[in-house]
């Protein structure tokens, strides 16, 4: 962009991390085969499954978040089931009836702080199934989480896997939409490590597009549970990329030398100062966020001239004449543009 | 790959051309808005508007072509209709069912050598309207062909006219799958300019995959006809790419000083030249073809001798106990390759 | 069935009135054309269009209530659209997922006695259309109610007028649910003439189902607004019946001579007979429905006890150890039942 | 209809057979549960078990034919499945897209007098799977046929066994569409019974719409394979009926004292006797049809001219100005009539 703006807006506002670049130059001539066929595609699956710990892991690639979930949850999903999230869920929310348009209902509980709780889980499953007329119900098929949340919070380890308990118990599978899911690894409160996340979800996504790549996400099925035939039902959705190692080959390089944590640490340490600078100028937290997600009420005036230098994102606005604005730091964050950023508040 | 076979299998087997990746580069650290809403995807908008000599034209990237025909398809019909192809379009045979898994019918024509006929078109229109119970039937509403064909073949300017007469006066629009476009532009026998496809069809697209770019199609609405909140209905199909200048880019850099030709033109020049030495050669064409390309006879040793050097794709196996096997050439063809082939054949 | 219970469980529980099953006998034999093209069909479209005081209503039949509200709602609403209805909705809660099934998503406000409020509905499209991120959610693109509602409750000219307004405001059409509606109107506590309701609403349908009919619902678009190529969108459902008469002939008859009005007329007595029998003896209600559902609260016992010699249905279970239950009548119940249930309790 | 003209337009033109109205009127205020829960249901499908003599068959009833193929092709196919059918099958042609509606294709097989070839479904299902890239087509997942096919014409019990060897060699099922099966069954030339037809099928339908009820056809899994949850599944597309006792009732009706197989017969009688008048007065046949619909050819002014006492269908304009029209006799065809039709002739 032409202006001289300092940029907070999101995670996805570079391009790819000099690695990735690198990569495709040296490729570039290589001919490969289609589909998600080569080597790069095989490399990839193959240290994402060293990294999860999780040796019978199959993993695929996909484009975005969105076509992610979309692809997951309805290939997962029986016809007559509907996927559990909380009302500020992604999949609830900010797909544009992406779940819905598959055929799938979104059955929704409430957020703490982005997040579901299990015992309310349990209560919906256990009121379900022991309504008379369920059968003319959409029947809760499989649970959604994401961490970090989409307000930035984290769960903790307990919390996920007392989450885990219920959905085994109910017998449905566990699904974590890691879109960021570096930064809730690499923050100071996290007390989940990838393996954790393997063994106590049935299938999760490692997001690239918000940590560094040009675009893409990994699929992860741990328990063995990848839909039968899943390549055409990927093809069916529009989702089998021709160039399929375009996804491989970055999510080879994100997992090669730790890349892939080391550009979320990044991110969380630009965050953590630029929330201390905040915290210290008296700005009021929105949230208290551990991850790249830093949520503030500005008073409209200071907001209207902090936009005249920095590009952010007005999140809510508050009947008090005050507006929750979100900054978002990533793997690109330069340390001098968070300090200017603190001495323009 | 480590081996050492030349690689004539497709023309999505290479990276991207090394303009885009210098682009990739320049701009890594370059924040932009998301979704679209770009510099870049609207620099590029412009120039495709330009070469294609239609001022009005909308234009939106995609990263697929499946997901491209998917997405025009199920937005451009309404509920009741489905889409008129050749047997062998694309959209029949080799897209998983993506067509109808968005709800719609696709009504097949025969093939001739991979074209569709104005006037057997005009019957199965007519034939439609005057069935008493047309109520009860799906209801033609596009037509969609590919330039060039899935077999390699073109349309002549000519037969594309009739085609759009035949449309017009059923009131249906017009679709064209490009997703080799430069590969047809650039042929020794296309009649057919960028200008004259935006003038005769209603919406096509311009192929980026197969023509130099990581990913990526530009969906081109000529006629003022893009649908209503394109925007939503992209997201809600899983195709809304959080970094959509990673397309945008790439297609402002293929239509800067004409590289989406030049890299078609390159193509074609390698597969006349492939052409050439395999007609000296004696070999049988399967299908005269003018495009990138080639399908050739070859007896079943031959064949399996040739595939100890060369990596191509088995077509069709013929009951004459010979093999259609398909060469493919494109933007990072080296005419050294061509010569080996030729010389190995 | 062999038992000697009586029943209250619902609406649907008896057959059809006599005046039906007499007409079906009269036109055995009269051969009719097909698919809802009879004079039947055309002539009970002719009487509602009557009893609606709206000369240009467009009527088609449909054999039931969750048929009805997945076509209508999935052929009004643009695909990228929802529809908003109260959480307590018979198509957010009780239809099995068929809004989903059909691609679009419920957008649910709180449930007042299972009612909506003009006020909650007018700050949800204002929060969507002020939202800066309204592309990545879902358009709230029509409005459903259902009158009376699932909780027997009924809107006021008022409240359905306020709804109207909001509608009208944000141009999105209001759907209204009969599946009762003669219940509705001739409940005491109604202010809602059928030409008010065809006035006020979009499009809605009058039950056939719940009224005395063996099967069928009469859906009444009432602006002009049935939406183009409607046969076909019918068939592609599956809902198009190749002996439409039957619907047709049933709704002749029903519109005939007030009958639709009587049979609801004697349901309705029948409940404030029963209402005012309970009162009387001190049972709790659980809600104070004017229309032919009555809830009331019975000890768990008493409840236990009663079923002995009644059929009802069990609504929730309070966790006071009490069961909220529900008694329905319906044009066929009879007097004498009703004072024998009321001497039961 | 007021005029005097004698009806041969359908079996679907006349109403109800007086044994299933008679059962209505009995049963008027019989209460019963909802839902397909009642004693009727229960008892039609112990009666059709015992004439299937498959004693582990589950039988579910739905109001229509299209409904009935759209509901078992789309809960038996997995998602990346489709159907296969004759080019003349109905749900290849005559549904309105019902099956594109539900998210499957139709893969075509060419017609034979309206039947599939066993030879040509082979070499269907061994070209899918010897396809390099059959994993970006649709699956052959189900066979569809129909008895009689949609041109009257009759599988003979080795060319059913023969598609079926076909079906379970490749592991698919075989669905029997028998909208008018009693109309086969009955046939001269049947060398089928509805055990044959319920050993050879995994899935058929028993119709009754055609057949003298008001609505209805039975849906008969023959080999344990009922879809689970199956009842959510109906619900979900609006096919499950709230008085679903009254499609119970009437196929209870139909298999009592084989009511069923008597109003087939008097049909084919009907039809005989038709034919053999129409051959005698040497009326060219368009095709040999042993069942109750019959096609002639008839010079366009003989047409025009018998149009003026006869109702009847106009099925296909011929390029000799001739039309091959359609006469159908049902359970419900006088003898009278017949006899008046080959006089007009």
């Amino acid at each position: 962009m032409s202006d001289n703006k300092i940029w907070f807006k999101s995670d996805y506002q570079e391009g790819a991390c000099p690695d990735i670049l690198k990569r495709f130059t040296e490729t570039m001539y290589e001919p490969l085969s289609g589909y998600g066929t080569d080597i790069y595609c095989a490399s990839a699956e193959e240290k994402i499954r060293k990294a999860c710990e999780c040796g019978n892991a199959r993993v695929k690639f996909i484009s975005g978040g969105t076509q992610t979930n979309q692809l997951v949850i309805s290939t997962v999903l029986k016809s007559y089931q509907g996927v559990v999230a909380a009302v500020t869920g992604h999949v609830s929310a900010h797909e544009a009836g992406a779940i819905e348009y598959s055929g799938h209902k979104v059955l929704t509980l409430p957020s703490h702080d982005g997040k579901i709780d299990a015992g309310e889980l349990k209560t919906l499953l256990e009121t379900f199934w022991n309504d008379d007329s369920y059968e003319h119900m959409v029947y809760p098929g499989m649970v959604y989480v994401s961490q970090p949340t989409e307000l930035g919070t984290l769960y903790r380890k307990c919390e996920l896997e007392a989450i885990s308990v219920v959905c085994r118990e109910y017998n449905i599978p566990l699904y974590l939409d890691g879109a960021r899911l570096s930064y809730a690894l690499m923050s100071d409160e996290s007390d989940l490590t990838l393996p954790d996340i393997a063994r106590i979800c049935d299938v999760f996504y490692i997001g690239g597009t918000k940590v560094g790549a040009l675009c893409g996400e990994a699929v992860v099925f741990t328990k063995d549970n990848m839909p039968e035939e899943f390549v055409p039902r990927i093809k069916q959705r529009g989702a089998l990329m021709a160039k399929g190692w375009v996804l491989g080959l970055q999510f080879d390089t994100l997992f090669t030398d730790d890349l892939y944590f080391k550009l979320g640490r990044h991110a969380i340490e630009m965050a953590n100062l630029l929330k201390k600078g905040m915290v210290e100028k008296g700005i009021k937290l929105h949230a208290d966020s551990p991850t790249n997600q830093q949520f503030v009420v500005l008073p409209n005036d200071v907001r209207d001239k902090l936009a005249e230098d920095v590009v952010f994102e007005n999140w809510e606005k508050l009947p008090t004449g005050e507006t929750v604005v979100r900054f978002v730091t990533s793997w690109a964050t330069k340390r001098e543009n968070v300090e200017k950023l603190i001495s323009l508040l």
